[in-house]
């Protein structure tokens, strides 16, 4: 059975856009280091950012039919996350479909699969990060599903969660945590910006965290040259 | 035994300048699917191109004596086709080859191994499509073939063929084939055309092509809320 | 047992800056082609490159702890070289660290695992060549080395080598070989200079080279039509 | 916040065992093509089958402390499942753990990681199915979470799930399913029966399916030669 | 346009018979290390072996319409040689295909993708060289071609090819050369007897071949104790 | 500069037998977890295990001649450690070599590249533990060195190191360290003797190793349903 599940409801959407601005690595930390996709996807340009909330779609091997039917269901702010129910490095997203998803308010691209026409994308603007680049096309013949729960490179992500992405991957945040996470993020920050200054001060993290103590308790020795065993 | 076989004529220059600026995930589309090579055939820098006549290159792992043989059988407008015997990863091509080739009229590279002086092949604008980046060196020792059939990372590529390389990968274009591809691909890119036109107007996909009835007698749903099993 | 090792001498910094503009494929052939790390160890970002005096960091998979010890005992003109003592991917370094280590001299760092903040790196113009990129964490729970040999991606390291680094990859210069190293370079780099005016010019590696006769005693035979079977 | 969830109910070990006899490529298509684990999960040794109900490991990388605190909680009849919350290599279980959790009544492990032992663990007759095969041990200083839902190896698993695991790889079956896709997975069986006696005979999968009118209105052509382009 | 070639000639299977005795890689030393496929093919269990002539076909991704098209082309002593036209990792083929084929005359398949019923084909003792093992399916939607030329795994295959393999791999060997490739096995399995015997006796490579003058022409020098640099 | 280095002395043939009934996990394990190679070196065929002293082969990509050159400084009690300078997946030893080295006493290979006559390596019983399968041969043409360190799969191995190597991996124990490691690893087997009966017994890590305290003060807890965020 396939289905497109309409969902009209994004609380998240302005919690998404103040997250983008912390970067993946910290939001991934500030939710107790969970939520993060695979390091095999890959921004297809390097220095584009982007957070949303999530249109899930899942789409059968070598098959995007179902993107075309999510659009759609597409609004400001969205980003686009597709999985495929079994591998496939097909080339799944081109510039025609970026420019169609773009047209319905989407701001990006997760997709577990393959991408194409790299060099327009990249004039265009449209970010994607994806698992690999493949001009090879896909066809339009057996259904998958539109906003239901699907693992995206490991993570399971639901409709409406918030999606971050950067250089650094992707990180899923759920949507009942992302006040938490946010507030989570900002305390970060906050702290390593702090930090930052101490250590362009020349300070070192063992006195910043005082960690002195505890190596020498696990027997961490200082010497002038290296042991011969 | 080792040949190279002289090939003087190049009836497909002029097609293959024609094609590149279409790109290759369209080329690939217009001729039926065929001719991708493999994935893994990454270009050195982003936002390179080229589209030239194949001069094929069969070498021994981790020998490039054969390229040095070639440089001479090159033309104006060339796409040098490398591909080993059996696999390797060393760096059969820097920059002193490129400026060899180039000054023989040699516009790019596409090779199933790895090239190195990325930094200077960079600086010059010489575009390769390698399978990695490696500045392990290679020997001078054993003999291959200049202008043979070659399987080139999946694909057959005959001598005098046509190659175009892009952001998105590498195609080949069989020669008897030329002149029906560059039809196919100016009908298919007029068509894309006007499907972006159309798509950034905010029409979708679903009903530029009719897919809403075939969808419907495939089952899909549409629904308020995810079935729970 | 851990320890640090206290290491004051660079005797080799010079010789580490002097090599750096030659690039990492000319040093490697130079070297008789020993040396290049493993070439799956990219940079994080196009066009960096560095030269400096090696400081070894051993870590445990997925922890972080001893980079942090590392800091106190680099110096100006430093490069970091970390190696897990089982694979990890994990993110073993990032902004923040880069501010802290720069703080202390170091030019760049070399890891055998995972790098993050790439963003923020690359507008630090802080450079890292790293065998992937993930915002995974790591711990600080268990003790490593700093400056014993440490083996990272495949090759021997000793603290105080030369390493350079640049878009082709990873080279190390052991110490005691920096002078016949250096000397070997520039007479390379010379002679390519050399090759490279002659390339322009159109000329061929067979004649510079004299290969035609070897070639022809192997075997290599000119024809005008591909042989049949 | 890390948490062992008690769960003494085990209502579907009964169908668990009756569905493994068919194998795990037949319950994935009775299941509608979903539940199955990435392909690179394999067995350490050829010829073993397992089902059971899951028991849930969420674990960090490189740390297998969890797996011990999971034991006490395991029953007759109990496949362990095993996901790291980063990619991990490391040689999480061996014979010593696997004396352990049979005493308490596991049949099997599913991880998404590295196993060791593994000539012990082939003499012992326990079945494992992992990412890889690793004599790298682990720490035991983090917390991870037993019998919570995990994404392992890109399926979402909960506590309880139905895993079948033999040569091909490994299936879940979602509890809210099990009665259903055994239904499925019968029906499949008895029609796979049948057509292997018919395929046994000689008849051809085009006519048991009925298939000529679909393939020539597709367009296949049946010639004495191939076309030449 | 999709075409099925009737290809009733088998003019090469007595030397297919013959061939397989002496092992893939002798065969392709003989062959003048020619038509090796790329080493990821590997058979589905251990000490399999098979020689016959090729029925090719050419698949779409994750789609094995074909092979139950070509069924009806094969006779015995075939073995069947699948390539999918893009990467798919998809389980093309089990042991219901395989008591089909086998109704049919073929002996063994050579695939470029996935393969599934693992345990089942080994009981029957059908061979299978595939990519990889998987358990998810294909459809029935796309066409193909059969005993057209294909490239499998980097090597050329024509329909009547004879393909030898076993553990080693998959080797093909061109119709035109069959004769010539089965005297030069011959003789070189008749040369490697000899050696082997020497070999067993003590004798030394070095000696047998009389290569110790070049090692010292070339600058090999033994000494007593490692050099220091 | 290549080199021979003539060794004629094998202090450590007897631990290295005493060792290899413990298996490389827990010798691994006793040594501090170091010098395990990395885990992508396998074993031809299941069930082989060796111990032995290292004679080590430093050879070109695709070049076997070094490893001829080696046979006559093998005694017995060899194991053969042979590594590429640079990454190679050519089978540099088969059946011949085999018989070949074995005549000198040598009781297998490990090898960062490949090996092919996998049957007939099974059948021989000589077991090979190297990175992949594959037929390709190797050409003689270039020196390498023997009885100098080199690094293999990740460690570093000097001539006379011990190697032990099982279904697990591969180990090697510096010679310096033998006596030690080989003491370390029967205390170690001997306390896994009797944590192995204890866990035959039911009893549980936890309380073996007094974990419930530590546990509990990082923060466990122990519930009867999942907490919903």
């Amino acid at each position: 059975m396939s289905v497109v599940v309409r969902n009209e409801h994004r609380p998240h959407r302005a919690t998404a856009e103040a997250l983008v601005q912390y970067g993946v690595a910290t939001i991934h930390e500030a939710q107790g280091r969970s939520g993060l996709l695979a390091a095999g996807i890959r921004p297809i340009y390097p220095g584009a950012s982007v957070g949303g909330t999530a249109v899930t779609v899942s789409v059968p091997p070598a098959d995007n039919w179902m993107i075309h039917v999510a659009v759609e269901h597409c609004q400001d702010g969205d980003v686009l996350v597709v999985a495929p129910t079994s591998p496939s490095d097909a080339g799944y997203f081109g510039d025609l479909l970026a420019t169609s998803v773009r047209a319905h308010g989407v701001r990006g691209l997760v997709i577990d699969a393959g991408c194409r026409d790299i060099a327009e994308l990249t004039r265009m603007g449209f970010p994607v990060w994806s698992r690999c680049v493949s001009a090879t096309g896909t066809v339009k013949e057996t259904l998958g599903d539109v906003n239901v729960p699907v693992v995206c490179a490991g993570q399971l992500v639901e409709p409406g969660d918030i999606v971050v992405a950067d250089d650094d991957g992707v990180v899923v945040v759920p949507q009942g945590r992302a006040e938490k996470v946010l507030e989570a993020t900002l305390a970060r920050a906050e702290k390593e910006a702090e930090t930052r200054e101490r250590y362009q001060r020349g300070e070192l993290g063992l006195d910043l965290n005082d960690m002195r103590g505890r190596l020498a308790q696990k027997g961490l020795r200082y010497v002038d040259e290296a042991p011969t065993d």
